[in-house]
């Protein structure tokens, strides 16, 4: 973009008014600060309708993007009371989970932790994850998403997932919890993605019957 | 909560790892610092489901919380091209601006700016916009919401905005952006509501038909 003084000598407004004007577009996200070298336009938002079924891989696509997955770790892990609690009765752990990054356009946008019951999906790690995860989920080892819950905050990007993204930490982020259930019942996947704010744009489109 | 020293001699943990922990929880929004007193719980978040069509005054009260609104401006405006276009074709500036201040059980939690033709309002200020505004637009006016586009993302809470809820300039927010729209396809308001971040959970539950 220009720079502040260019924007004063266009606008014939005062350095502040630009100032706030500047700093109010990028408390939305639309513009960025990068270095010292001056003011930037965010790339797009994509458009995320949890209404949808439709996966990252998919969704990205058809927008005209480029999507792409990355397998940071695939560890088994000792869960928490809190996490073995979404499984249900009968859960054992340790649990298997796969941390991925994200990215359009080749820009990281989130990074996530996804947990599996390894009782439904032994040898997981052996498999390419870096797609779909539901694909192999369903291909390999017949498990069939029929439901799934979808929960979305707004929470400051820090520390780890601030560094794998390659951003400030305290960077507004979006975190979107999905968990997919099958026809049973049971907890297939239990998916924590930290969003850069400003790549992802929620839609819903609502129409009375 | 209990002080930083105590929650390292409670669980035997160095401090750099206690504040790590708090600054993780801080960042998702469920604890915060207030002045130099130390650490609190955030209230619970209330849930919102952009899938369902009730008002905040119905799913707040619904959820066992205390809704409450104040009208803090009422204003006749110049819209920029960028609004009027969301109107369309055949929309006369100036238009209605509706400020007003939402509170769940006293605590501020959304500042909101309602934009409505004044063609279809007439003299919308002189009622009492205290409540439910697609109430007063329904009984008052005849208008009747039959589509709902809704649009979020997460910001950051700035100035004008972060003064009217109390909050620190850059506390993280959502911004939910709600077009509704009448049988005839006519915009009976164009809403856009600054949230604070940690008082509202997104939630929606989709299965397979």
């Amino acid at each position: 973009m220009p720079s502040e003084r260019k924007f004063q000598e266009l606008t014939g407004s005062a350095r502040g008014t630009i100032r706030e004007a500047l700093s109010q577009l990028e408390a939305e996200g639309l513009i960025y600060r990068k270095d010292r070298s001056g003011w930037y336009v965010s790339p797009k938002p994509v458009t995320y309708d949890p209404t949808r079924w439709s996966g990252f891989m998919t969704y990205v696509a058809e927008q005209g993007r480029v999507p792409a997955t990355e397998t940071l770790q695939v560890k088994t892990e000792k869960q928490p009371p809190a996490v073995l609690d979404i499984f249900g009765k009968g859960v054992r752990n340790p649990l298997y989970r796969v941390e991925r990054r994200r990215s359009i356009d080749e820009r990281p946008v989130l990074v996530e932790e996804i947990t599996i019951n390894p009782a439904l999906a032994p040898g997981l790690a052996r498999h390419n994850l870096n797609g779909s995860l539901s694909s192999v989920l369903r291909e390999v080892y017949g498990l069939a998403v029929t439901r799934n819950h979808v929960e979305m905050r707004a929470c400051a990007l820090v520390r780890h997932t601030a560094e794998c993204l390659g951003v400030k930490s305290g960077t507004p982020g979006l975190l979107v919890i999905r968990t997919s259930y099958d026809a049973r019942g049971r907890v297939i996947e239990y998916d924590q993605e930290y969003w850069c704010a400003n790549a992802i744009r929620i839609e819903v489109d609502l129409t009375v019957a």
